[in-house]
């Protein structure tokens, strides 16, 4: 006990020297001054318990068949990046928002807050490594230390994927089945995937010869939401004429099939190369879409997207829960011409979409589509007759041998506090075996839900149990 | 364009403060005077290439399936905690390795350097929310700024299982019989899981009468291996006299059988309870694996083993591949009697034991029992006719919809390039439809291994490759 109590103490001294900071109560545990640390988590930042980290792995094993099937591959890379590498690309709020430090070897560090700049300087860094196309999904956690509000935390897991390497419409179509996909295997139907191309908005700003002044425009043009329709108008006259503005605005009066827009636009675009090249691959992507199974109705033309249409180039995509619109996107991504230009000289075109996991999770508890149960398998093994546990275990070895997950209780206790015990956890069936039931080579099969039970010779359980579990 | 050109100049103007620290180059970019970063990571800390990441996420696909099956649930807990949580267990070179900081709040924060003392701190945190006894299982990446060697990583994954809440000895058990499931499922038979249990050498001690040097004598007991068992007895005999030296060092002399090193103890321990309580437990988690199907040779009784022997306070338990002793162990843990008592006064008993999954890694690549490939499916679909790209994405769907994944290359490219990919790639077979076959509705299927075609009707293709497959 020596060192035990030399590890106390030495914890009582750092926790005396940085009293400032921490949040400690001086508790006497037997005779000894004991100071007891109040077990807390940082502001923003989550404990996942059983019951909500089981759906959780779950959509992440779904969301894994998905990508891999059309096989995008995974990989990972560290949570921590030299600090040049993350404010390469980052702007000003991102930097401010970064967790950074000097560490032990004086190097200045910082916390990824996303998966596309490691992505970035992955890609460059491993290119002779890769094989282009090059189609990855990577599962990680970012950090940001941004304000804390309602669903928004300062440790998130993003779901990424991208195809690098190919400016091939075919890879932008992928991303549409991609997403729809995910989305079906949850078990959603009623979801829309809202698609845009950057083309359009240039290729018209090009048409009126205002291109150099995208960026004012852009800014603008995002208040929509929020400022409405005249006071956008307003703004935009700062830099270019009404009647350019006028032009600019009547995008976003588009509405209809996608047919309808897209041979609204077709006039509007007629004789600009880029907006007509914009025009033709929203086009493609909307034919190929409906000939590989999407449903019509689940794809919609909107020139209104504003997303990302700094960033990216080509395609852009949203994603939209019929029954839970103001939960956001849960979907998004685009088409980008240039991924790694800061790290490499190797042009890098791609396109990919970011599934908002936390969103998706909050909008399937909403929607009651998550059972909440805190056990990862369905059968019970209470320890009933106390001098029998080498034969519970074989039991519980056999079935699982057999594919049945079981739970075995470990203390033979009372067996009505056992099936509390039971209730309280989520399973569907108990496995029950006394003293009686061993001799007689049985055992009873209880269903939770109903309390019934049936009687069966134990060397048939496992038969039973996987007939009951399917 | 003026966004990104403001980005640059930010990029170009932080990158000059911060000169001292990064490795730049100017490079000028169509004529702009643009820094290019050397795209790098941190010293430690690693990038998975898909070709070791698939392994790595089918390794813990099998090992959650196993935890699984035995009840244990998923936990999740943040990368960042409060310093005084971190340094509460910490030992001094604990901290000395911490990757601490202070956040925009002020507050003094650190990243977990291990699963138990986050585990220590959530269970005494969510106490009232949990269902006792508590199995849980957690994958989690862990930090520490050690020095790097062959094998040593600063950042690396944890996969540890644990049942807390009870000191009924079947938990223990159940321990043993994870450990080898994993290994079985994971495709090993030649292994050894190393037991011992710590009151046998603190029923010694107390029979003896110097139960009050524990400290000093596992000190010396450590250094066992490195230093032989003379210099072992010398330094103990600082403490204490040499015929009590002599006593503590006949447990390393213990060989044989579990059968005879068991009663070999109790002949040493006898009329000692606690020593007594220690052999007992052995005897029955022995007996009661054996009954439960893990083979009698895989289970070492080794009272030799240290590890831990100042945290755990029962059972111990190693694993070592008979292939790669020299690998170390692969899955280790033990009981504690006493999880979290810096955070609470609940009194919290509970086994466990964590999975090595980067030494796994390394030793299956060693042993050939893993096959490097960087594709996650079988499959391959050149994009052959070019004006049928909507047939070939519909095709597509419809394999993935019958559940053959499939990867559709992207550019309608010579067949042969793209053949070259998908060898480079390691794909099994291929689907090659020309325009040809679209109009007869049929399909190439081709075994990229031998070179061997089979044609057949597109509508049979499903049904043909999920053959293949299997």
């Amino acid at each position: 006990m020596l060192e035990k109590t030399c590890e106390l103490n030495q914890n009582f001294i750092s926790t005396v020297i940085l009293a400032p900071f921490l949040s400690i109560a001086i508790v006497p545990i037997s005779g000894t001054l004991f100071s007891m640390i109040t077990p807390r988590t940082l502001k923003g930042f989550r404990d996942f318990l059983p019951d909500l980290m089981l759906p959780r792995e779950r959509l992440i094993e779904t969301a894994t068949d998905v990508y891999r099937s059309y096989g995008f591959c995974p990989i990972d890379t560290p949570a921590l990046e030299y600090l040049e590498i993350l404010l390469g690309k980052g702007s000003a709020e991102t930097d401010k928002q970064l967790y950074q430090f000097t560490d032990h070897g004086g190097r200045q560090v910082g916390m990824r807050f996303d998966l596309t700049v490691p992505l970035a300087r992955y890609t460059a860094q491993h290119f002779a490594e890769l094989t282009f196309p090059f189609k990855r999904y990577h599962f990680g956690k970012v950090w940001r230390g941004e304000n804390t509000q309602a669903g928004r935390y300062r440790e998130f897991m993003q779901c990424d994927f991208d195809t690098i390497g190919t400016k091939s419409i075919a890879t932008d179509i992928e991303i549409a089945l991609v997403i729809n996909d995910l989305l079906e295997r949850l078990g959603f139907t009623r979801f829309k995937i809202r698609i845009n191309n950057r083309k359009v908005l240039s290729g018209l700003l090009d048409k009126h010869g205002i291109a150099d002044k995208t960026a004012p425009i852009l800014r603008a043009l995002d208040k929509l939401g929020k400022i409405g329709k005249a006071a956008v108008l307003k703004e935009m006259t700062e830099t270019i004429t009404t009647s350019q503005a006028e032009a600019v605005l009547t995008l976003t009066d588009l509405a209809g099939t996608p047919a309808q827009t897209l041979s609204a636009l077709q006039t509007l675009l007629a004789g600009n190369s880029i907006g007509e090249e914009g025009v033709s691959q929203l086009d493609e992507l909307i034919r190929a879409t409906h000939a590989a199974g999407l449903p019509k109705d689940r794809l919609v033309l909107d020139v209104s997207i504003a997303r990302g249409l700094d960033y990216y180039t080509g395609m852009i995509y949203e994603t939209f829960l019929d029954d839970l619109p103001s939960i956001g996107s849960v979907c998004s991504g685009g088409r980008y011409d240039n991924l790694a230009e800061l790290y490499t000289k190797q042009e890098l075109p791609g396109v990919g979409a970011s599934l908002g996991l936390d969103r998706l999770i909050s909008a399937m508890e909403e929607l009651g589509m998550i059972k909440k149960t805190s056990t990862p398998v369905q059968v019970f093994l209470p320890f009933f007759a106390a001098n029998r546990l080498a034969d519970y275990l074989r039991l519980a070895s056999e079935l699982r041998q057999a594919g049945v997950g079981i739970e075995f209780y470990p203390e033979a206790k009372k067996l009505g506090q056992q099936l509390k015990y039971a209730d309280k956890r989520g399973f569907r069936w108990a496995v029950i075996i006394g003293e009686d039931e061993w001799t007689k080579s049985c055992c009873q099969i209880k269903d939770l839900q109903t309390g019934e039970s049936v009687e069966c010779p134990i060397v048939e359980c496992a038969e039973r149990l996987r007939m009951l579990n399917s």
